[in-house]
């Protein structure tokens, strides 16, 4: 079944059909590890927070489930697949894990589609 | 089927279908808990050790895997059920994870038992 596109957005793919320019792979790449590092980053800072100020040596297991939740939302979160990555770098823009100059060098209908993720 | 009881050893039961008295049932839990927590502090130590040292964030997942691994031995070594408890006690005396003072009180045949464990 073809997707009806909404009147007056005439280039608007919510998630995208998009052909992927080898420049673009590029751009995207970098985005998304740079965003991926910069929250595997946060995850061992408060890793470290945490683990210093234990006291009660049960309280070792609150910090795998923390670790084990975060786990699971980074592999939730940072899909790499382009049939997806438009949604991805959407929720990254509008959550402020990446900026629009990291995407720079990408094609304007794919702006458009993952700006939109930040009306959402 | 009845096991047979090996020549020599009258009163040897390899695993126990003991009773427990009150004052021994203390004496277990004390025991258990003792040794429980001190593996559980040793757990905290060595994570807080692990986190400290953390350099790269990739590794934060290295630190949840110690955990779980961890959580999963202990949770099966930690068996507080009288059916398996001379076995559980066995290993942790064999182990040095506690000390026959530790099990000060309870009857000769059980500590025949828990000794026997020293030899596998």
């Amino acid at each position: 079944m073809q997707t009806e596109i909404p009147s007056g957005s005439s280039a608007f793919d919510p998630v995208g059909n998009f052909q992927w320019s080898p420049a673009e792979k590029k751009v995207a790449r970098r985005a998304f590890d740079r965003a991926l590092q910069a929250e595997l980053q946060a995850v061992m800072v408060e890793a470290k927070r945490r683990a210093e100020k234990m006291r009660r040596p049960c309280e070792v297991w609150d910090l795998e489930q923390y670790l084990t939740k975060r786990r699971t939302q980074i592999d939730r979160q940072f899909d790499y697949r382009y049939s997806v990555l438009i949604m991805v770098f959407g929720i990254l823009l509008r959550d402020g894990k990446l900026t629009e100059q990291d995407l720079d060098g990408m094609s304007e209908d794919k702006l458009a589609s993952i700006r939109r993720f930040d009306e959402t």
